[in-house]
């Protein structure tokens, strides 16, 4: 059963309306009413063996990742974080040392994000995992849904170097190019923050481009084009084929796409919302082509 | 490692002075500015083969469970809920069928706690866990810090009922007393909620009402005495030394304790606070004896 499947299922039983709630399940992050503005609300989790190896990672990395993979969510909806909660899994051999040195990487990415750890829980159990929940406030909180025909496709920050520091990994190449990409990713709440005023639609690439811009088109009811030219640019210094497939299928650098009319300072133009439906690129050599049959050379899973 | 030895840990790497954050690491849940009042805002971690085993609850009575244990929380600091965000870990054999379940569980407890599930997250992992991030709202939170000389201890619900539950589980008798209170908890928002006007300080018994009130009184800085004779009223029929136990070392009925100069409607007094340090019971006997040395008798582990 897929992620999507089990969500929608989720959403039909839990979707009751209360006054408070603005967006509910199904973007990249809860929205509540507060004051004048809006809180922005979510959370991730981060377990050993499905989203991390050990031997990949030192602790004050898990903990920085952890703190910036839940944060990036914040800025795909042009959000300032405020605070953070962890809930901690620990099984038996974790230490105070350990906890220390993650504590220190999560309080690391608090401060790139002006966002501390306020609070949180620590259980016991047989598999580590960590699972943060951010809260940040926006005035006009970015949906996925607004992209309109003719906005430029735009992105803030890079593309596929953090998959091909995991294809590194997964080989036992620690010092490969892109590892430092993987381990140590920024979230792009200051692009977040940058774009919020113009921006038609957003979304962070958590999953993958192609996978999270089709989330974004589906939403929006649109079609994408993506222009492989623009994408390579962003994109690791390989051949091609292979570039093109981690642009598209890796995720794991949380970088912030938005649609908008005109260019953001600090984000790359990589392709044209149109009308239709479906996310396409426009191949160097003219083709246009589904992403999902460029993006399968790239292998997500731990 | 004890729990309260890494929570120290991480609190001294962790705390970091920012404007909104009126209460961090320590207290049941953190506080965050939010116009006139604050947010309050707490995670819990339910987590298989630790806080449960699933042939004790149906996949409802997980979803209830895990809404109730963290909005008890919010209970204790006098808060209104407003949401909810679930992270699901969840193994290969989990299907649809099992989640609408547990949703349905999440939904029929965030009914009684006027708290929907807005959001969340769903992984992959070996074991499967629940963790539930609940947000809500008070004008002025109430603390543990707050107990005065001369104040009532109060408590709002039943002392060990969920405790004796758990024991017939583990016996397995799953028709024994209690065992619906340990699988059925309701979180005491109301009685926070009616408490918060005239309480001084307050806690919710999560891990046993001896221990959860020692935290209280060490935050304080106060002595409390408890009276048998009354904690006998609000434990399970059972011969004196055993529901004494039980009253004492019980937590997952979710009661709440306050502090306050007179007595609050829909609670029960259970003690006195006094100058000093400590958490003690006069026994039906007239002596005063450590709670520590009668709620031995309980085991808490799953």
């Amino acid at each position: 059963m897929s992620e999507f499947a089990l969500i929608a299922a989720i959403r039909r039983v839990l979707t009751q309306p209360t006054s408070d709630v603005v967006v509910g399940i199904g973007d990249d992050a809860a929205v509540l009413r507060a004051g004048d503005g809006a809180l922005v609300w979510t959370i991730d989790a981060q377990v050993e063996g499905v989203h991390f190896r050990r031997d990949w990672l030192s602790w004050a990395d898990v903990g920085y990742r952890s703190m910036m993979a839940a944060a990036s969510d914040l800025a795909a909806m042009g959000a300032k974080p405020v605070g953070a909660l962890a809930a901690l899994t620990v099984s038996r051999g974790f230490c105070e040392a350990m906890l220390v040195e993650l504590a220190g990487g999560q309080r690391e990415a608090g401060e790139l994000l002006g966002c501390p750890v306020i609070g949180g829980n620590i259980s016991s159990g047989d598999t580590f995992s960590v699972t943060t929940t951010v809260l940040g406030r926006a005035e006009k909180p970015l949906l996925r849904s607004g992209a309109r025909p003719g906005n430029l496709v735009q992105v803030a920050g890079r593309l596929g170097d953090a998959a091909l520091g995991l294809r590194h990994l997964l080989a036992a190449h620690n010092g490969g190019a892109g590892v430092v990409a993987w381990r140590r990713p920024l979230a792009q709440i200051d692009a977040g923050l940058r774009a919020r005023a113009r921006a038609t639609s957003a979304i962070d690439v958590s999953d993958g481009l192609g996978q999270d811009v089709e989330h974004l088109a589906r939403a929006s009811g649109v079609r994408v084009l993506l222009h492989e030219a623009q994408l390579l640019l962003c994109a690791p210094a390989l051949p091609e084929r292979d570039a093109l497939a981690l642009a598209l299928g890796g995720g794991e650098d949380y970088a912030l796409v938005v649609t908008s009319d005109e260019r953001v300072e600090g984000f790359e133009p990589i392709g044209v919302v149109t009308e239709g439906e479906g996310v396409f690129v426009k191949c160097l050599d003219g083709r246009e082509m589904p992403q999902a049959a460029l993006a399968s050379g790239y292998v997500h899973s731990v």
